[in-house]
C-alpha cells in the first residue's frame, strides 16, 4: 500500500523513550512503524502490510525447515464441534474459558454449537482416528498455517491479541520414543529459527506441570528475554503421550498385529515472534529488524543537490537493480516531497538494516555512504563491488544482533541459592534467575504469588538434581529452574 | 505425512466412470486422490497434503503476480461486528443469509453479536477511513489471504465449502477510472495464471446485474467449462464504485484541495480452482496434473528384477537427485511392498504428469522409459541430457493441456438466434451458448427458469449490440451474452 506518512505520523520523535516506559514505547513503535493497528473488533488487531512482509519472512524459514525435516502442510476446520473439544478432559478444562461459540448459521440456531479453534488437537484428532489404520501409516507429520482464537481479557498488538496467526504441526507416532524425538526435534527447530534467522537468543527447556498445555505429558519452550527484563515464551512443543490417542481412539495395527494407540505431538509458534523482535533489539529510535526478516535489507536515499535528478538519481536506480539481482530487499526513495533528513528517521525507526546515502560527491567518489541501523556506524564504500560489500554488511548486523541480544540476556541471568537471595535478586525486572526447585508445584504458585515470577522452563542441561534445596521448602531440589517476570 | 495406500484406497478401478455419473466421478477422485477429506462438521471440508501441496503452488503463483503487479499482503480480523455489516445496504442483504455468528466469547454472551467474516469488505472499509487521508495516500493496494465462512445447503469438496481459503484484495483509488483500470488488471491477471498455470481455459468478460457481487457496482468474472460440459466461475474482480466508500466514510482530500470518497475494488479466487483443475483435466483413471501445479511432476517407479538394489536403485537415486536439482518436483517410488503395476495406477490416479521406469534393461541401454499421464504416450529417453528432456516434455504437457482444454471449450461452444434454437442447443449439458440479449433481468430470469441456464458473462468482445432481437423477448439486443448450465 501507499505507506506515505499522514500528518501524526511525522514526527518518530513522538516515540516513547524505552527508559520511561517500556510498555508504551512498545506500542509506540507498532503503530509508527505500522506495523500493526487496532481494529473495530476489541482485542483483535489488524496486521498491516510492513508488519505482515515480516511474518512472510518469518513463515518462509519455518516453512522450509518443517518441510525439510519431513512435514507437509493441510488444512483442517475453522470450526469444531463443542462435543469433540469435550473429549479430552484436560483439554477441555484449559480451554473452555477462552473459547468463541458460532450458535447461529446461515439463518438458524445450530443444533450443536461449534467452537472457533483455539487450537486444533480435536478436529484433527478425529481424521488421524480415521486416516490411520496400521503401523504402515506412522508416523503422520502434518502442520497447518491457521488462525486460532482465543477470548484474552487484556490483548497487546503481537504479544496477545484474541485471534493470532500460527503454525500448528500435529503428528502421529508408533512408539513413545519416537514422539518424543519429535518434539525435541521441533523445540530445536524453533531455536534455531529464533536464534539464526530472527536473531533472539533462547533458552529451550521443559515446562514445569502447572505450565503444561491442556492436556500434554510434556511441554517444552523456548524462552526469550526481552528489553525490559521480562521473559517472552516464544513457542511450544508438546509431547502428548496417549492422552489425545485415547479421547479419540487413534488406533493402529502395530508390527506384532496388536492394536495399540498412537504416540502424538504438536507445536506451534505464532505471530507473537514479531513481538519478541520488537523488544529484543529496538531501542529509542524505533524497530531493529535483523537482516532476514527485513523486508527492507537496504534503502537508498538519494541526496537531492544541484543536478541530481540526471546524475545522483540514475546512479541510485542502478545501485537499486544491482542489488536486487543480488538477492538482497531494497528500497529507493527517491521522493521529493520529503527531505533526506525526514527520511533518515523514518527508516531508522522502521528498523531498516542499512542505509545508503548517495550524493553528488559520493557519485565523485565512486562510493556510496552507508549507516547501520544496528550500530549506527557509518562509513564510505566503492561502488565497486558493491553487493558483496553490502551482503558482508547485512551478514554482520544480523550476527551482531544476536551477540548483542545474547550478551544482554547473560548480563540478565542470575543465581539464588536461598529464597532471600531469589527475592532480592528477583526485585524489578532483572531477567532470569535460576534457582533450585523441589519440583513441588505448591512451591511454584507460592513463588508466583510473592513475587510475580514464575519457572519459565527446565533447560535439559541443568535439569539433573542440583544437589541443593529447593529454595521456597528446603526440601532436596530436583532441578534447576528458570524463573522470570514474563510477558 | 505417510502417503501409504490403506486398504480400501488399494484399487483405483473404484472410481466411478466419468460417462455413468461425472458427479461421483469428481467425488472419487477427491477422495482416492487424498485431495480432500470430509469433516466431522457439516459443509466443512480437509484439505490433504496433497491437495494442499496443489493450493500452495497455485499461491505461489498468484502470490508472486499480485506482489509484482504493486500489491502488498496485510491481515485483517476474522471476526466483524454485525453492525458494521449492516452498513452497505446490498452487501448485507446479499450475505445476511449465509453468515455464521459468534455469540458468545469467554464465558460471556457477547454486548453485540460478530459474523466470522464472508468476505471482508466492511472490516477493510474500516480501516481504509482511518488510513487513508489525502490523495497522496491512494492508491491503496491490499491483499489478503485467509480463510472464509459462508453457510451453505449443498457442499461439494473444493466447489463450494461452507469455509474456503481464498486471497481477496482491496484497493481504493483516486478516481473512478483508476478502480476500473484496477478491475480489469486483475481480471487479467487471473485469467493468466488460469491459462498458464492451470492450462484452464477461461471467458473473461462482465456478470449481469443480477449476478453481481453485493455491494459492487460491476462485477467481471472468468468463466471455466467443465467435462461435463457445465460452466464454473473460477474467480471475480468487482469495481465497487464509491458504494463502500460512502457506506464506510472513506474520503480523502484532493488535489483540488475538496473532500472526496474514494474508488474501491475488490476480487478474489479460492480454493475452487482446484475443482476446476480437476474437472477440466481428469479421466477415467483419475487426476491429471498441469506441471506448473503437481506436488510431484515426474514420478520414478525402479523395476525390481533380479540384482535391482544393487544396480536400479543408485541409479534411480542419482536420476532423482539430478532432476531436483534441475529445479524438477520429484519423487522416487522404492516401496518394496507394491508392484511397478500398482504403483503405475496410483500416479496415474494421482495425476502426475510423467512417470520415469527405470529397469536393468534401460541401464543397459543408458536409458530410462517414460509415460505421459495426459496421452499416455510412452518413449525411452536417453539418460544423457535427461534433466533437459524431462523439462522439455513438462512444458509440452503444459502446453497441451491448455491445448486439449480450450479445443474441448471451442467444441462445446454455440450460438443460438432464436430462444427455439437456443433451447434445442441447451438440451442436456452441451457447454456454452451465446445469445442475444435485452440486458432485462425479467429475461434473464425466465430464461433461467426454463432451460437451468444463467448468463456466465458478457464478454468484452461480445459486448456490442449485436444487431439481433433478444431470444427471449424480441426487443434489440444490447449484448451478446454467454450462456450455461453452471456449477
Amino acid at each position: 500500500m501507499a505507506a506515505k506518512p499522514t500528518q501524526d505520523d511525522a514526527f518518530v520523535t513522538e516515540i516513547t523513550k524505552q527508559s520511561v516506559d517500556f510498555s508504551r514505547w512498545y506500542l509506540d513503535v507498532v503503530r509508527k512503524a505500522e506495523l500493526a493497528d487496532y481494529s473495530p473488533v476489541k482485542g483483535f488487531m489488524v496486521i498491516r502490510p510492513y508488519g505482515y512482509a515480516i511474518w512472510e519472512l518469518i513463515q518462509q524459514q519455518l516453512d522450509q525447515r518443517i518441510k525439510a525435516s519431513g512435514h507437509v502442510n493441510a488444512y483442517f476446520p475453522l470450526l469444531i464441534p463443542e462435543s469433540l473439544l469435550k473429549k479430552e478432559a484436560e483439554h477441555v478444562e484449559g480451554f473452555a474459558p477462552q473459547v468463541a461459540y458460532v450458535t447461529h448459521g446461515g439463518g438458524e440456531e445450530l443444533e450443536e454449537k461449534l467452537v472457533v479453534r483455539p487450537t486444533s488437537e480435536a478436529i484433527i484428532g478425529v481424521m488421524y482416528a480415521k486416516w490411520i489404520q496400521s503401523w504402515r501409516d506412522l508416523p503422520v507429520l502434518i502442520n497447518q498455517w491457521a488462525n486460532v482464537v482465543r477470548w484474552e481479557k487484556v490483548t497487546r498488538p503481537f504479544l496477545r491479541t484474541t485471534e493470532f496467526l500460527w503454525q500448528e504441526g500435529h503428528t502421529a507416532h508408533e512408539t513413545a520414543d519416537e514422539a518424543q524425538e519429535e518434539t525435541m526435534k521441533i523445540l530445536a527447530l524453533y531455536k534455531d529459527v529464533c536464534e539464526n534467522v530472527l536473531a533472539v537468543p533462547v533458552m529451550d527447556g521443559r515446562k514445569s506441570d502447572s505450565e503444561k498445555f491442556a492436556g500434554a505429558s510434556r511441554t517444552y519452550s523456548i524462552e526469550a528475554l526481552m528489553g525490559d527484563g521480562r521473559a517472552l515464551q516464544a513457542g511450544t512443543s508438546h509431547n502428548l503421550g496417549q492422552n489425545f490417542a485415547k479421547a479419540f481412539e487413534i488406533q493402529f495395527q502395530g508390527r506384532d498385529k496388536t492394536v495399540q494407540h498412537v504416540w502424538t505431538t504438536s507445536w506451534g509458534v505464532t505471530t507473537r515472534l514479531i513481538g519478541a523482535v520488537i523488544m529484543t533489539h529496538g531501542d529509542d529510535s524505533g524497530l531493529i529488524l535483523p537482516p532476514a526478516i527485513a523486508p527492507w535489507q537496504v534503502v537508498i536515499v538519494p541526496i537531492p543537490r544541484g543536478t541530481w535528478k540526471e546524475t545522483v538519481l540514475p546512479k541510485c536506480e542502478e545501485i537499486r537493480d544491482q542489488l536486487k539481482a543480488a538477492g538482497i530487499r531494497v528500497k529507493l526513495d527517491a521522493d521529493e516531497s520529503q527531505t533526506p533528513g525526514w527520511k533518515f528517521s523514518e527508516y531508522e525507526m522502521r528498523g531498516v538494516p542499512l542505509r545508503l546515502e548517495i550524493g553528488p560527491k559520493d557519485i565523485e567518489k565512486s562510493s556510496v555512504f552507508a549507516a547501520r541501523r544496528d550500530t549506527r556506524a557509518k562509513a564510505s564504500i566503492p561502488m565497486d563491488g558493491l553487493a558483496d560489500a553490502v551482503k558482508g554488511l547485512l551478514a554482520e548486523i544480523q550476527a551482531g544482533l544476536l551477540e548483542r541480544a545474547r550478551k544482554f540476556r547473560d548480563e540478565h541471568t542470575f543465581s539464588a541459592d536461598s529464597y532471600d537471595e531469589f527475592k532480592a535478586t528477583m526485585a524489578g525486572r532483572p531477567g532470569f534467575v535460576i534457582a533450585p526447585w523441589c519440583e513441588d508445584a505448591a512451591c511454584e504458585a507460592e513463588i508466583k504469588a510473592e513475587t510475580q515470577a514464575t519457572i519459565r522452563n527446565i533447560p535439559e542441561g541443568y535439569g539433573e538434581a542440583p544437589g541443593k534445596p529447593c529454595i521456597k521448602c528446603g526440601k532436596p531440589a530436583q532441578v534447576s529452574a528458570w524463573f522470570a517476570k514474563a510477558y
